[in-house]
This record gives C-alpha cells, structure tokens and sequence, in this order.
C-alpha cells in the first residue's frame, strides 16, 4: 500500500491528478481553503463559530507551505486539482499553485468526510456513492452559519442514503468523529431543512433513495468555501472536489489527539 | 443566588471589585486576552496549537464588546478587575477599560478551572487553596508550547495537592472538561516538568503538599497571557488574576456544546 510521503511525491510530479477518494484510506484526508492574510483571521473565526461544518486540522502561517500534519510536504503542489477564485467567481483549475503563490497566502486544511466514510465501509455500511463511483450530493439548506466577519452563508450538507436498520450505527459512527464534521446535522425529509429537490444536488450527484433507505445530512466541507466565495476575496484557492490534501496522521492518532 | 446578569451589572456599575472565585458556580467562568487586531490572527492561532492551555470558548470581532455567551454583557466593563501591558510589561490595574478602548481590539474568552474545580468540590474532592482562600499555585514548566507567530513561551501549570486515594478521580473529572484544559498534564515529581523548588510559585500562592498528598499540574490560562506578554505586544490587556468573565452558559451546557 502506497504511504502519504510517496503519494504527495506522485500527485507533486503530477504522475496523479485524480480524485483522492479510496487512496490511503487509513489516513486523514482534508480540504483546502487558502485566503490572503487580512482576511485569515475573520474566515478563522467563522469556521470556529461554525466548527461541525469547518473542523481546522490545521492552520499554515502566512507564505508557510509545509503542514505539521504532512512532513515536508508542500501545499502548493501537494494536491492534484487546485480552483482559484477571483472576486468570488471560479476562474480556473490548477494542477499548481506556485506561480501565483503570495508570502501572506495562509493556507486552512479542513477535516472531510473520507474519514468517516472509511469507518462506515469498514463497519459494513453500504455506501451507494462510492458503489456507484460518484461524487457524494450536497445541498445548501436553509440552516443559516454564523457570520464572522465578511463571511456568511448556508450550512451546506452531503447526503447519504442509508438503509433503515443502520440508521441509528451510522450516526454513532459519525458522532466519534468531531473533527470531521461529527453526527448527523437532519435525518430524514429534506424540507425540513429546506432542500425542494433533492434530485437536484447543488453540488456533486444525486443518488437515489431507494424504498428501504433513510437520507442521512452531514454538515459538509464546501460551507467554507461558498461561504468564502459569498465574501468575494480578491483571490481565494482551495482543493478540486474530491481531490484532497493527504496527510500522514492515521484516522485513529487524529482521534486521540490530545493537544 | 445572584443570576450572572444581576452579578455582571454590579461589576459594570464597580459595586462589585473583587475576585470572582465561589461566584455563580453553575456558570462557565472565562479568561480574558485582548489584542489588536494586528495580531489577532496570530494569537487565535496560538490558542488553536495550544488549546490543553488555551481552550478559547468565545472571540468578540475587532471593536466589538458584548459576547455570545453572555446577553447584553460589555467587556469594556463587566470585569472586576483588568490588566493592561504595553510592550509586554504591566502598566497598570483598572476597573473598566472603556476610556482606552480602540475599534480594533479583539477580545478572547478562554476557559479557566474554576469550572472543574466547582465539579471536584461537588464530588467531594477537597481543594486546599480554596479552604485557605488562597490563589491557587502556577509554574512555568520546561514544556515549550507551539509558536505561532511572535506568541511563544513555557507551559504553565495550575499545582493543586490531592489526596492519594482521590487522584483517578480528579483526573478522570477533569478529563471531562476538554474546553476547561482537561486532565492533568502531569501527576508528581515536580522536577520532571523543570519546576525546582515547588515552595515558590511562578504566580498565585504555595499551599503546601502532605505525606498523604499527591501534586497534580494542570495547563493554565496564564499560559496565553504569558505568550502576549513575550510578544510584547504595543498594547494587550488581560483581565486581573481569579477576577473573571462570567458568562450565561452553565458549566453544563458548556460541555454538551455541539456547533
């Protein structure tokens, strides 16, 4: 089994530019979302106030580029897909950020749903979007953040649709891991938390419910994100969906951190 | 008993000047660190490295004075007693800090003991700086903390002597309080965290250990304090030792807090 150090090198030299999803499946994968200075200490604030959808891993100092949680590794080539925001909107996707790298870049990894998902497949909860090979769905709701600062915006969630005996192990599950977005936010009929359409994810892909299963919300990674794209920052960078930040610390050390 | 609105009025209108300590058991207690904004981000990660030490339960954005955790309070105010450092040194005591307030200070409430300490006394645990009413003992120990910017320093320790047979209990209870610095750092020989002569606090007053004793060292709040200081900071103001913020929030909710 390939190690984190060995796969940060290939994804590095670009010999691997896909999806994340399955490779070092014992070991923490996160999101990004990096933001000039100025706004380091705000967009820090807002994802304290709003730590179920934004539990930070850790934070890079300003120009900073290797994580404590990845040694020698290097946030401007370690992730296979990079998307650069310009006043909020989508510019383009990078495989590296060097050329436009800034000394006051600081630079947020997230905790993400991989490490989870790893524990329920391993406790024989089916999950029918990694069957299926798709992109997990997320949806913005009608739960409101806290703002901080510039930032605000929805709570956006992923669904998963779990069938009815597992309901109760799977939120169990999911609730040993605060750090990577914890328990259920809503189970069960997405109006109540103000998704008209749930074939119609806002992001990712929509999987269906079959007769014997139950919908599953989590609070999802992207809230940072939409919410620092509501902001409109002169240049915001994070992660390609499901092209994550890998780092060397196993599920079980993150965990028992005791800091 | 006095609500922590009726009590926080007295402090607002100085009726009210001493240390904070037996008051509103049931309700989180808080340290204070105030920062300009400059320096906010740094510190917020500072505590975010350090959180055994610096478990930070509420921000004020820059120039905003009432917390979240405590309606209609006023931190300009609603501390008996408050400590301004310039250049890292302490300049002087004051009752209220609205004369020199600054639209871009940013105040931190970090958790303090006297949450698991009211739990101990409940559980029959005897605190002996309590009985003689002293402050209770800190060390600097020869634990570095992570640096964050110009925030660095020694871990300090909170010293409380317990009875042999009551030591897995305190540590089991105070384990309980991830967000009020958690189980002990260390249990014993003092001089195995760099404290040589244990008679002589760092800051606070010796009480002193019997045969049948046992000295347990918990992270402290003073740890962030003197990290400011060291980074001495044009302007930083703290609240004044055992003089807290008291907030709305039972040491109870505190604990069940899911964001």
């Amino acid at each position: 089994m390939i190690t984190p150090v060995a796969f940060r090198q290939q994804i590095r030299e670009q010999q691997f530019t896909s999806s994340t999803a399955g490779y070092c499946q014992e070991f923490v994968q996160a999101n990004l979302v990096i933001v000039p200075k100025q706004y380091a200490f705000d967009f820090f604030l807002y994802t304290f106030r709003n730590q179920k959808a934004c539990p930070v891993i850790d934070v890079l100092e300003p120009g900073q580029v290797e994580s404590l949680l990845a040694k020698a590794s290097d946030i401007r080539t370690d992730i296979p897909k990079y998307h650069i925001y310009e006043g909020g909107t989508f510019e383009k996707e990078v495989e590296s950020i060097e050329a436009i790298w800034e000394d006051d870049f600081v630079s947020f990894l997230i905790g993400c749903s991989f490490t989870f998902e790893s524990e329920m497949i391993k406790t024989n909860i089916p999950l029918k979007h990694i069957e299926l090979q798709k992109n997990v769905a997320m949806y913005q709701t009608n739960i409101e953040t806290v703002a901080a600062g510039p930032f605000s915006g929805p709570l956006v969630v992923s669904m998963r649709p779990i069938k009815k005996e597992l309901v109760q192990l799977a939120t169990s599950i999911t609730e040993k891991y605060p750090q990577m977005h914890g328990g259920p936010v809503h189970i069960g009929d997405p109006a109540q938390i103000g998704i008209s359409e749930i074939e119609k994810p806002d992001y990712g892909e929509y999987v269906e419910i079959a007769d014997d299963e139950v919908p599953i919300f989590w609070a999802c990674g992207v809230t940072p994100q939409a919410a620092a794209q509501n902001a409109k920052l002169p240049i915001m960078i994070t992660h390609a969906p499901g092209h994550m930040f890998i780092t060397d610390w196993t599920n079980e050390e993150l965990l028992n951190k005791d800091s």
